[in-house]
């Protein structure tokens, strides 16, 4: 854990430069817009330790390398998330010598990630071996507002000289991925072009064949002047630049503007990007950076008046939930439905592939409470895009008619990850495909979504699970034998109680919805039964009875559920009892000895009990809370949430506030220090599940908005805002009272502490 | 299965060249020496589909290329038998034409793998497109006298036509390994030299610095006499050659004469392994064919007369266990204790490393029977030298105290294998090493190993089982969890019967041996506590109570043991009622359908009534044959033999003969569609031990030989030889008796149908 980053409500704050941190907080201090991203890595040269990271939304390289024994059924490919071309780099020379911090010496550094505007700024003064000093002061963005679009304002002053200097403007498409083998590239040259004022490079991806168009262009300025001077165009494979001769004057400020933009295969069509790139350019050099900023953060305010969770007396944790907002809403805008969440967003590369299971079981609640129910459906249409490859994939591993299984990792519906404890057998993500579509549609009321499309997907994955089980004669019930669940620390256990609660639930869920569609829509119904060849007598009876005789594993004697058959077989232990000097486990121990422990990597039972909660009494929840909890690692950055909203409901509020604090700020102090790697973005979302479902008790019951507040003790007061149903309902809780208002729609019924309150538009229910 | 190797008792004849069968005869037609060997491929070019082959014994390649989530403790590489430089190459080029079997017509084709003698003979006549036709007569051998050595005779006969060719004789080390990613190549030059008659390529394997010197000399000859020509000597990195003119004339058989050597840095200084290699290459030349050959073939007449099995009757049958049995003797010869045998040999290199348990569970008994005493002990004593890696890699997990956990495969005593569920899990080849220790001095008698070598292993290994099982509080008894038995079609069970009982086995034999080396030699007793600081009462005490409180997996219902304990919970299905297109499984199925699934690749239940027979009665071990034999699919080159041998035990003779043909004839008939990427070598010694311990029911207790025999309906007679401390003992079962004749050594009781005989020199004992 590190504490190094300045406490601010609005602003991430890193002050002096440390180069063993550097990492880190280029990780932090990333920006992105939905469409493409970039590191907090800097506009000049560097030549310490690095990792200059650009992405595209949807690029990327299914690398086939096979270590070992292959076998049947095993996915296709690995995708490697891509490190993109590089837009941003400002190469300065001055009289021969290049600007690089790691050979200066470096004063006054400072980087902040502005939250509110979406911009990165960085200032420091740099003084070279021979005494010559420069101040610079650098502000980025990626515009929200133009999403193939960055933009640098570059603010250059010699402090105590005089000489000339070269400047050069760059594309970049020479890059390397972190985890390439081999040190092989995955960008191949197609066309470069560099001439005075622009460069564009277009590059492809192996196999894949992505191509995408990286272009910038440039103005410099100085007293508010143009400033010009001799320009040396050049181009060569993957690489184009301008070179340009200044002479820097003592104390004079020199300012350069440079405007990126990035164009994929994906948007446009490959035999017209360049050009297409080139009228962009101009585009944005003639609207200049005032404007293009302005523009930006006009979103950017926006975005934050629905989204924004204010904290008082907490100046840390106030900090820590914006920052996880900030990077949700700057990874996943929901305008395009190809698109998704990528567990490290534009931050890094690490988890190959872009969409897991935390979409549905983390992200979702996030974008419905904050955005437009559109966003939300764009993720469920994603997948429902994604339904014949699922089906395929399904049959691949042996299912049939029909069944699909979604991939645990992916970019394009196809299985992308290739551990086969994970593809084959984590197989509870299929139901957090299923039980997104209920959470959505509670959530919304947009019943139609399961008529036009959440229908097929529910009996596509209820199949699934009707064959996935097996009839036990020893026991004489269902099993479901060789699955992982949640908690990664146990894999290929035999009746996971989370997974075989899913499956069940599936299985009841789509028959009340095959019947719900049956009478309100028969003909849409014929369509589907059609579409999806439902023999419905037929497969509704296997189902019912998988569902009457499904076996779940428990401890009667403790009144608690199994997570699996061999739970109680091992040492149960609490992880208090564990030496420091043994955590984390999954840096410390062998996975050999992680396997076999009973120390639980992220919520897996309880996971269950928070999907299913209504289906549970309190004291049982209590059980298996104080049971599992304590043998709970939480080294997944997922885990930490559900307890949160757990230990709220049961009144264990220590206990969440603690939770809470390893997911608010896990990257900002980097708790498990693996942010150098990219920063955790699904897991962000659990932050803000667990202020808003977790303290402030929110849930959706027979569509009304219910809530159950606490206040940790450590606030004065707190307050979020959520969509519902065409209203923005507003929820500040301080310690003596909470007011609700509804800020906009129309009157509305919530549950406030089991009292039905009607709220009237922009006026305050107190609520003592 | 295919059928196209003609039967003979001496000889693998293949008539008329079928190019679709090329890769499995050269897997079938491979040749070695225990120090290298060469799979059945052309001397001269082929454009054809082929893979070159050759193999140089310790030689590999540390493959580091990772795939996915690393975790800890996995192995550092997964090492690679490497394919290492040709030696054999003989191009031929008639006035510019490549002489070339895929580019001709081909007649008269014939490959014969002479295996009295050891030579690889292969003949054809070939047609050039415009007619002119060549005669070919090829012999070779990898010199079993000289191990460095291998020579080739090469007859060339144009029959229609004079005309001047070019004869390129090389050595190529620019060689690709089969599983290359990227066609990455693991060779790099060290240097090259080419004068007339003779070419040196010295390589170097990268990151393993394993140096090769590869040579070849020749000799021209027509008529008898030398023929010479004008010789150009060409080198250049990674290749040497020496290109010779000569003028072919009709009907005129032109003989070369081609030496190799193969020279590794294992066994000489780097620096001079040129000159060695020129000084050896002068010797084989002047040497020459015949004395080389003489030479060679007397050490295959010598190995012969002890290893033989005859088999009358059946012509088929007789073939297979010859070719087993040659395979065995040329891959592994027991003269250097850092040598194993690789489950492939020398004749292909899938499954990377050498070494495996099948070395100890199947090949042991073999070369205790065949060999004498010190090639067994040798095998042994390469497991103790790699005591303190076996040490360390136990560390790595997590073990302490001098536990020991030997690699799952190995190259140099390091795990190089790269799946946990092998690596971490499948640790009852642990158990399996000890089991060696156990069964080599129950058969050889010497006892001495114990106090030199074996009781620091036992002992390592008893550690290691002790801090394996955990206790289990809902059982009060000791489990052990998370392993994977000699059946890989489950992974990561709990309380795999088998590797139970040979955890318990191990401790209680570790303190049977402790107890016998403080009795006999209390010195050395003194020099093992040091050595190992084995705390003995602690340690016993604890192991005393693991051996009194293991939890064993049965049925009692079925009166069966359980292979593991989520076995019941399967569909138990019969192989029989399986489809026919759903075999064999590993190919059919997914990795998820097969793991679910009750079928079994390989005995493990059985594994265990197979080591430890005297501790059941007839009736369990018939229990546990009926339960488990039916669900086993036998796609475990392995899994055969041990059936055979509890068939033939349990009077189930048809059945015993059944397994059999699967096992002698499994690569000589391709049996599972795969010898094209090699032989499986380790399993031949489980043919052996079909007929040995199977049909003649060979046992030893109490330091005597027992047999019980039995014969097969299809044969005649069968006869094996027994090397049995210091005699050599002779058993021939006929129909209506069996012989039994002590060949050397002095008088020995043995017990034949439970009756005990004693053996006189040289005088049959004839049971009816």
């Amino acid at each position: 854990m590190k504490n190094y980053i300045k406490h601010h409500p609005w602003e991430i704050i890193e002050e002096g430069f440390d180069p063993s941190l550097n990492r880190v907080s280029e990780s932090i201090f990333s920006l992105g817009n939905g469409r493409m991203g970039q590191r907090g890595t800097f506009e000049e040269d560097y030549s310490g330790d690095t990792h200059q990271g650009s992405y595209v939304a949807g690029v990327y390289y299914p690398d086939k390398t096979r270590v070992g024994w292959w076998k049947n059924g095993y996915p296709e490919y690995f995708a490697k998330v891509l490190n993109a071309p590089s837009w941003i780099g400002i190469h300065i020379k001055v009289q021969g010598d290049v600007l690089d911090l790691a050979a200066c010496k470096v004063s006054e550094f400072r980087r902040v990630l502005d939250m509110k505007r979406g911009t990165l700024n960085r200032s420091f003064t740099a003084s070279y071996p021979d005494g010559k000093t420069v101040r610079v002061e650098a502000t980025r963005f990626c515009s929200m507002d133009a999403g193939e679009v960055g933009a640098i304002r570059y603010r250059l002053t010699p402090v105590n000289f005089s000489a000339p200097a070269t400047i050069r403007l760059d594309i970049d498409a020479d890059v390397v991925n972190q985890d390439s083998n081999y040190q092989e590239k995955f960008w191949e040259e197609v066309s470069q072009e560099a001439r005075e004022g622009a460069a564009l490079v277009t590059a492809q991806t192996r196999k894949t064949n992505f191509h995408v168009c990286t272009g910038m262009t440039y103005a410099l300025q100085a007293g508010g002047k143009p400033v010009t001077g001799k320009v040396t165009a050049n181009a060569r494979p993957k690489y184009a630049d301008n070179v340009v001769e200044v002479v820097l004057t003592e104390g004079e400020e020199l300012t350069i503007f440079k405007y990126g933009v990035i164009l994929s295969s994906e948007n446009h069509p490959k035999d017209r990007m360049m050009k297409i790139g080139g009228e962009k350019l101009q585009a944005a050099r003639l609207a200049g950076f005032d404007a293009l900023f302005n523009a930006h953060q006009a979103v950017w305010a926006h975005t934050w008046e629905l989204c924004d969770i204010t904290i008082e007396g907490d100046v840390a944790a106030q900090q820590g939930i914006r920052f996880n907002i900030f990077q949700l809403m700057q990874t996943y805008t929901g305008k395009d439905s190809r698109l998704n969440i990528g567990p490290k967003g534009f931050t890094g590369e690490k988890y190959g592939g872009s969409t897991y299971w935390d979409t549905e079981a983390y992200c979702l609640p996030f974008y419905l409470g904050t955005s437009d129910p559109s966003v939300a459906r764009n993720l469920l249409v994603y997948r429902y895009k994604h339904l014949p490859k699922a089906i395929e994939n399904a049959a691949k591993l042996g299912f049939k008619d029909g069944a699909a299984l979604y991939p645990m990792v992916t970019m394009n519906g196809e299985e992308c990850h290739n551990e086969w404890e994970i593809t084959f057998e984590e197989i509870h993500r299929n139901g957090a495909i299923a039980y997104a579509i209920y959470d959505y549609v509670r959530y919304t009321g947009d019943e139609n979504y399961l008529v036009q499309y959440g229908l097929e997907v529910l009996i596509a994955i209820s199949r699934f699970w009707s064959q996935r089980v097996n009839w036990s004669a020893a026991r004489q019930q269902y099993v479901m034998l060789g699955v992982t669940g949640p908690n990664e620390y146990e894999n290929n256990v035999n009746n996971n109680w989370y997974t075989n609660r899913l499956a069940v639930w599936t299985m009841k869920y789509t028959q009340q919805v095959a019947d719900w569609v049956k009478r309100r829509d028969p003909a849409a119904f014929d369509r589907i039964l059609s579409v999806t060849r439902f023999r419905e007598h037929e497969e509704r009876t296997r189902w019912n009875d998988i569902i009457a005789k499904m076996y779940f594993p428990e401890d009667r004697e403790r009144g608690v559920f199994l997570q699996q058959d061999g739970f109680l077989d091992k040492e149960l232990i609490a992880v208090k009892d564990l030496r420091p000097e043994d955590r984390p486990l999954n840096e410390k121990w062998s996975w050999d000895r992680i396997l076999r422990s009973c120390f639980i990597k992220q919520a897996d039972v309880l996971q269950g009990l928070y999907f299913f909660e209504d289906e549970f009494d309190l004291e049982s929840i209590r059980r298996n809370f104080d049971f599992y909890e304590p043998m709970t690692v939480h080294e997944s950055s997922l885990s930490p949430c559900v307890h949160v909203i757990l230990a709220s409901r049961l009144g264990y509020t220590e206990k969440a506030y603690e939770m809470y604090l390893r997911t608010s700020r896990l990257d900002l102090d980097d708790y498990n220090h693996d942010t150098d790697d990219g920063c955790h973005i699904t897991s962000m979302a659990g932050t803000w599940m667990s202020v808003v479902k977790g303290f402030g008790g929110m849930r959706v019951r027979d569509g009304k908005l219910h809530f159950a507040p606490f206040m940790p003790d450590h606030w004065t007061s707190y307050s979020f805002r959520l969509e519902f149903r065409d209203r923005v309902v507003r929820v500040k809780v301080n310690r003596d009272k909470t007011e609700t208002i509804l800020e906009s729609g129309e009157p509305i019924e919530i549950v406030m502490n089991g009292k039905s309150v009607v709220l009237e538009p922009r006026q305050a229910t107190v609520k003592v």
